[in-house]
């Protein structure tokens, strides 16, 4: 497929053992740019979606276009002490210690359909962070959607668990 | 104009006597952000342009949907430490000490074109030092485009000293 052929795997990235997949091949390359977004916007043009809600940071260059292409808001969830007004955060789980993501409380809704997006789902910890702050503000998550599934890590499988149905366009397995 | 008016000012953010620019309200907001993406496409729909460059992390809000819109590569300026492959970066001065942006090598080809997006333009010194990155991989910086202008800050002014164009949707004086 067009689009896994372009994500360049740096080995050894952020450290030993592990195969970084770097997207900025796909993104900087205008075809698989474009095939990405339109091979998203082609699942979701008929479905009811009033929002996409991207991941900081890179989930925002996969997120945001796709908003766009679908005529919907984009809704930033970012790092703590990113947001300059009212936010609700949620701590998730890293390899070592915890991080958390927030959202501005009034970014959805109650009741809007919203989109998930971000480029990669490993754990799937962000994500579901992610799910958990866009369900606190009222917003009903329609599904997740990914450029790269790592389906060895189990993130796929986390979010179905909590009931939600996961999208990606590709996966690398062996991670 | 609308884009202006969707924008949220947040007094004292990140500290006293700050007016923050807020676009958090502009991107949740369908016609507003499918407005700014257009005013930007249709400025530069007939001028050729290889690559849009996206300044961390706000910049990619804006860059990434213009780069789908028109059909071209999107390449990410990050943070120090955020990009995987060979990098080469640029500091630059904050109120107090100084920061690190970088760009991968290879993203850009010697001669392409490349228009510099950014979400806003303050004292501009970020955006220089993007500047000076994608000449020194050898692209050729066509424009410097931003949804909001802070005049009274001086980075416009400074970027046009340096040869450079600037474009911006809107402007808030006072800052």
């Amino acid at each position: 497929m067009v689009i896994k052929s372009k994500i360049r795997t740096i080995p050894d990235y952020p450290h030993q053992g592990i195969m970084f997949r770097d997207i900025t091949t796909l993104l900087k390359d205008a075809d698989g740019f474009y095939a990405t977004i339109e091979a998203l916007a082609n699942r979701y043009r008929d479905v009811k979606i009033d929002k996409i809600v991207g991941i900081e940071s890179r989930g925002f260059i996969i997120g945001a276009p796709l908003a766009y292409a679908l005529g919907v808001g984009f809704v930033p969830v970012r790092k703590k002490g990113k947001l300059p007004s009212v936010t609700i955060g949620h701590d998730y789980q890293l390899e070592y210690g915890t991080d958390r993501i927030e959202i501005h409380t009034d970014a959805i809704s109650s009741g809007e359909q919203i989109l998930l997006v971000d480029d990669l789902i490993a754990t799937g910890g962000t994500a579901e962070a992610a799910v958990a702050l866009i369900q606190q503000v009222g917003g009903v998550v329609v599904e997740c959607a990914f450029v790269i599934d790592l389906p060895d890590v189990g993130g796929r499988k986390r979010l179905e668990a909590r009931g939600q149905t996961v999208f990606t366009l590709c996966e690398f397995e062996g991670d």
